[in-house]
């Protein structure tokens, strides 16, 4: 996106979701002068094209209540290498300041003594939030929740409710989504919004604005977060109820934190797919890429060589016929291809629906109706290419039949594999693309090199 | 997911987001007894899975306002049919109770007879609005905001707005995510959440709430919906406000829009990379898929045709080392898997951040190091293995050699493949593997051959 395109300030922005206060750099940092930002994100931006030194120092000299925004929205390699280099009481300070499930995020990166530094520094009741938080499951949706929400009792009334969520609006820093209703159990009873609530009766009770009999759509604490984010992006909520398994509200996890989620997971299925990290990205240091892509790569080596070992059994005919070297490749690469685009396609219905077994295998078979169409479509082009190119008719069949038999098997393997990774309780993402090429090389060879030493008479 | 994994309703479940009422499938259209939902998320669902008969039977018979729910969570596929085989009057009934922008992208998929029929059965007011919606391109800012917003004077009390706003409320159906202040000639000139309006003095005025100088983040209307869609995660906006090149405010793009446009841009890199239609997914026609991908396989076969032609060049070697064809796949193989890696990074990148020239070319250089690295690891393996299997070191060279050398160039395609597309003012996935794997094939199969060929005098 070029810069231009956004209309931003001349000065500094508004900030419209928290409160209008501008975020500064200090100059003392050998920025030359004070830089204003007005949203956390771009200040963290900013920081991130410092110097360590730097960003210690542009830290430590802000407003806490800045540095924990900026710090929230750092990237996590960058938030640890600040947080153990700086002082650690100024640390638990910013900590302190952090949203918990910010806060439980950083602290969930750092090494277990250095943790343990700052989690004392804080106060009794901070400290023990936040180590509830990092025991659970940092991809659960207890792990990404907010545990700040607005609790309203069913008797109170419609007046006292507002009352009541003004004066927390007034000692809290965020604007609320929901009110959450409990019974006396602290059950999670139902959820209302604002609207709700500015639109009733002043003197009604908030228990009769629920809609009869009680139910609330909520996710249990250790559901997985992109399962969470499927069904609140499936209803559009702004927040998400978090329960225990007897239905106690533990917290909310908001759309926010939600568009973080999605994108994680749409990169941990394109990078996962092809072997590498589900969590790499460009800022992830090179050497750690090395140590996780090694072993794939491992993997695909002796994948390959299954498919080579193929190749080797044909091996008298091709020393017989080196054509079938040259026309080889073609059908291995075009399955391959095929294979791919039925892969894509599945790997994202799994990522995008609620998995429906039934509707999966309909998909399965969809592949396989349009791997054949257009593996006829190619074996034909390739039947006569391959027929001009040799002046040999049997070839072009030999060619053209191999190549819809391998087209047909890659887009049938395509729409498999993520089911049958999915069945084994593996991710149907990972190194998926790695085994679709060694079935779409190994057959294509088999019966590329099996045709064509049973046809030519080799 | 697990069906069990949702906490859901026993009877019905509770709307939080807008009205409580629950949504009903009559009985009438053979469904045994009326069924409940409380979320036409889920409305849609089942509906989905019903016969376009009962489909468009369901629709009339329930209440305009719930028709219109659910037809806005309608695939697309299916809201077309539906509003193909419905009565006209209807049809037309339930798009004026659609919120505009779902009204205009529904109606957007409609050939243009039916289009305009139905835009002729709405009010004058009405189908301009629509009519001027379907104007804009429907992938840009413009395409899929939302009109109905709550304008705010400069001059207004504090508790004048806070009533303007609850009245806005009762005739309207959506809770409002902020209130958008313009000045005298409707240029945008802040945004206040509920937060900031319950929060200040009643008498103050509303223009003096807002930060001086006034300024606030904001898209223009022809923004692509990719670089909308980053700039409010990043910003963790409930909604961006759209404005014309003079500053007037057009509507806004909600947290909602984005999530869905989240899926379909991580779709969209997914399938564009290896070829098929950004657009694609498991209900798509198989025919339609057909259409689609014909080309790029088509594309496809002429680059392998001309990795071919590489190999061709050293038929006579190949005639006399048949071994050669044995191992050339597996260095092709190898690179190819290495430059997929790269390239589901830089997509990935390119995905999630604002794009920055200088970032993108150092992630390229990273990816260069750990393609040599990973490439002389791999080289190291196949030197030794290819030495034993064929008991002839020069092979044994010729393969680590070959295969350090296309790894490196792997790397550095797929990290620059991106890059060069986007520079070409392509979309930088779209068939990127295709053009990846014709590069990596190619070089594999010339540094391969051409070593082979000189060092062992063949």
């Amino acid at each position: 996106m070029e810069e231009k395109d956004i209309n931003t300030s001349k000065d500094s922005q508004q900030l419209a979701v928290d409160d209008e206060h501008t975020y500064v750099v200090p100059a003392i940092c050998g920025q030359g002068e004070d830089q204003e930002f007005a949203h956390p994100a771009d200040m963290a931006d900013h920081l991130e094209n410092l110097s360590l030194e730097k960003q210690v120092c542009a830290l430590r000299h802000m407003p806490t209540e800045d540095a924990a925004d900026a710090l929230a929205e750092l990237d996590e390699y960058v938030a640890v290498d600040v947080l153990e280099n700086m002082d650690a009481d100024v640390a638990a300070q910013i900590i302190a300041e952090m949203s918990p499930d910010d806060a439980a995020d950083v602290l969930d990166e750092l090494d277990e003594d250095h943790r343990n530094v700052l989690l004392d520094k804080l106060e009794r009741e901070d400290s023990e939030e936040l180590r509830t938080l990092l025991n659970f499951d940092p991809e659960s949706a207890a792990g990404i929740m907010n545990t700040e929400i607005i609790l309203l009792q069913e008797d109170m009334t419609v007046d006292g409710a507002i009352l009541y969520i003004r004066k927390e609006m007034e000692s809290d820093y965020e604007c609320p989504y929901y009110a959450y209703v409990v019974d006396e159990c602290e059950i999670l009873v139902g959820v209302l919004s604002l609207r709700n609530l500015l639109l009733a009766r002043p003197g009604e009770h908030v228990g009769d604005l629920l809609p009869k009999p009680h139910n609330v759509v909520s996710v249990p604490f250790d559901m997985d977060q992109g399962e969470v984010a499927k069904l609140l992006s499936h209803y559009n909520y702004m927040a998400m109820p978090v329960v225990d398994h007897q239905g106690h509200l533990m917290g909310i996890v908001t759309y926010d934190d939600i568009m973080d989620i999605m994108h994680e997971e749409a990169s941990a299925d394109m990078l996962g797919m092809v072997g590498a990290d589900p969590d790499e990205s460009v800022d992830t240091p090179w050497l750690e890429s090395v140590r996780k892509r090694l072993p794939w790569l491992l993997v695909n080596m002796v994948n390959s060589a299954l498919s080579a070992s193929v190749v080797y059994m044909f091996e008298g005919s091709i020393a017989q016929m080196a054509i079938l070297a040259v026309l080889m490749p073609m059908v291995a690469n075009q399955a391959g291809n095929t294979g791919q685009q039925a892969l894509a396609v599945m790997i994202r219905q799994l990522a995008n629906d609620r998995f429906d077994n039934k509707k999966s295998w309909i998909a399965v078979l969809r592949e396989a109706k349009i791997g054949f169409i257009t593996g006829a479509a190619m074996a034909l082009v390739a039947f006569v290419g391959a027929w001009l190119f040799t002046s040999n008719m049997l070839v072009g069949a030999v060619m053209g039949g191999a190549l819809l038999c391998d087209m047909l098997l890659g887009a049938v393997a395509g729409g498999s594999i993520p089911l049958i990774f999915k069945a084994m309780g593996r991710d149907p993402a990972q190194a998926s693309s790695i085994f679709l090429t060694t079935i779409t090389d190994g057959a294509g060879f088999f019966i590329f090199l099996g045709l064509a030493t049973s046809i030519l008479a080799l």
